[in-house]
């Protein structure tokens, strides 16, 4: 086992950490403003549960890092160029049947990756995902009976998540990458290569997409940056001016 | 002739920017998303000009402060409660329509206390008043032959503005209120008390509504509490997040 590159890890944390906090932002804003009480309830679950996980991963980068960083400065004081998560989790919400469809074309990703890291060479690792994995096999039920509910519902919600599909398959693809950092990561046992993943996850998104009478692009393009910081889309910088406002207004409040 | 209390002054001074300010803001908004090349360039334009006039309203506010604070300092380093815009400048952009519907209701009461302003006993106010005056000529010019083409145009457009006009118009009485600044200021000769304005307002208002086909609501309720700082829109909030980003996260940040 080779030993590990603290700077690799770090940037293996912030992926891990940036998907649940960005996604754990967008879900959270529907607070308040879910189709019936219920999923109101639901998505803010969700919400808390992501940004319960990014207190983990991030207080782990942190502790990496080693300069003597918290959770909260590294969510809350990075810019843009900084964040490591991949595009698919800051893009927009749109209807509840886009933010479902998003939540489930991840939450198969976490599922995936999570039951890896149970045997990952990091203990503090392997111990995260043993915390997260419970929450995200309930999550991937829930958005996944979801998508099929909708998918294989009226004509306008057929259409509607279709259409939600066609517009985030082409941002599943980046969560597959692999680059120097994921093979530093295999290489000393933390996290199998995430090309590894793909097939385990296509056949989950490929019996839930049949389930919703949903047809899965072909081809479909790839849009990447996100993952290594090279580019984020323009949606992640307004998400950060109102996540961070009170930090950047008010810096250092405490309460 | 009464001295001029200059907390007084300052309040006035802060509504007049704080005016242009948020609706600059909001009309730049629509910059590279406007329905057609001319009216892009013709918002852009528009809200520089805003923009333009804030810089003089809240430069002169900033001297009668006294505190060594900047036209930016007001901009960038203020937070909501210490906004005294009108409610109706903070107000989503909605459609194309609904941001010239809310352009005019500005331009026209801009058009009208601007006209006065010319002879302010305070000749800063007056010098002011007097370049701002030509590009609101111009502003309420078009603003208004837009709500009449809008208005008067096809069945779709027609729809559009009057319930453009129906969700502004409560919005419109808050400009027209008066309070003890109000009445410092006028006793003092800077500006006139606002409730004299109305009678002129209504006037050319009721005029290009008429031509627009378009019913102002009668017994419209008068949203208020922008003016004072008493209470803002959920809206303001949001859109301080956006504008003041760069020196929140970068303070003293210079180029």
């Amino acid at each position: 086992m080779a030993e590990v590159d603290q700077k690799a890890l770090l940037q293996f944390l912030l992926r891990m950490g940036d998907n649940t906090l960005v996604l754990g932002h967008r879900v959270s804003e529907w607070c308040g403003h879910s189709p019936i009480l219920e999923e109101d309830i639901a998505l803010a679950n969700t919400a808390l549960d992501l940004i319960g996980q990014t207190q983990l991963w991030l207080g782990y980068a942190a502790e990496v890092q080693g300069e003597g960083k918290s959770a909260d400065d590294l969510a809350f004081l990075r810019d843009a160029w900084d964040f490591r998560n991949v595009l698919l989790t800051e893009l927009p919400n749109g209807d509840f049947g886009q933010t479902m469809m998003r939540q489930f074309l991840f939450d198969a990703f976490q599922s995936v990756i999570l039951a890896r890291l149970l045997k990952s060479s990091d203990t503090t690792v392997s111990e995260i995902a043993a915390k997260a994995i419970k929450e995200v096999a309930y999550h991937v039920e829930r958005s996944a009976d979801t998508v099929v509910g909708l998918g294989d519902g009226t004509e306008e919600s057929h259409s509607r998540m279709q259409a939600a599909l066609d517009y985030l398959y082409p941002y599943v693809g980046e969560m597959f990458l692999s680059d120097d950092v994921d093979a530093a990561m295999a290489a000393a046992g933390v996290c199998p290569d995430p090309t590894t993943l793909r097939e385990e996850y296509d056949a989950l998104v490929s019996k839930v997409m049949a389930n919703a009478t949903l047809a899965i692009p072909a081809n479909a393009y790839t849009h990447k940056g996100g993952r290594t910081g090279y580019m984020h889309t323009e949606h992640l910088g307004h998400l950060l001016t109102s996540m961070q406002w009170l930090q950047r207004a008010y810096p250092g409040c405490e309460w």
